[in-house]
């Protein structure tokens, strides 16, 4: 049963101010050298077996109707057989 | 500027109750298909130049610290130079 991983980010020219509470909470246990952090999520999920371009459309279906925020989002798909 | 991105997932014999709750929304959707949704998240940080090594060691010391509930959740680093 293929299993389906979403990675879904923030796009690149929003401000992430989450990113920007935990790079702060970085600094302030020492971590200094972090910079420019950003937060994400990962959705993961199995399908019936098919063909991955089949798989595809239905996952890009869900990340538009569900799982991302296409204003402000952008997804990647991974389909691992 | 080396880019680490880690990737925080629920550990695997853990009930996911967020997922569960994505895959009922997916399923009242239309998509039944989407069995064992599991959620997690990405944590994304430039760093400063260095050894890989140097570098993984400090990005565990952060999850360990802060990004990561070392009792519930396991993690990934990748380093993108």
């Amino acid at each position: 049963m293929p299993r389906v991983i979403v990675y879904v980010t923030l796009k690149p020219t929003l401000l992430d101010a989450q990113g920007r509470t935990v790079q702060t909470a970085l600094h302030s246990l020492g971590f200094g050298e972090a910079g420019d952090v950003r937060l994400g999520k990962i959705i993961e999920m199995n399908v019936p077996e098919g063909d991955e371009a089949g798989i595809r459309a239905r996952v890009v279906a869900m990340c538009d109707e569900l799982l991302a925020n296409p204003v402000t989002e952008s997804y990647r798909i991974e389909v691992e057989a």
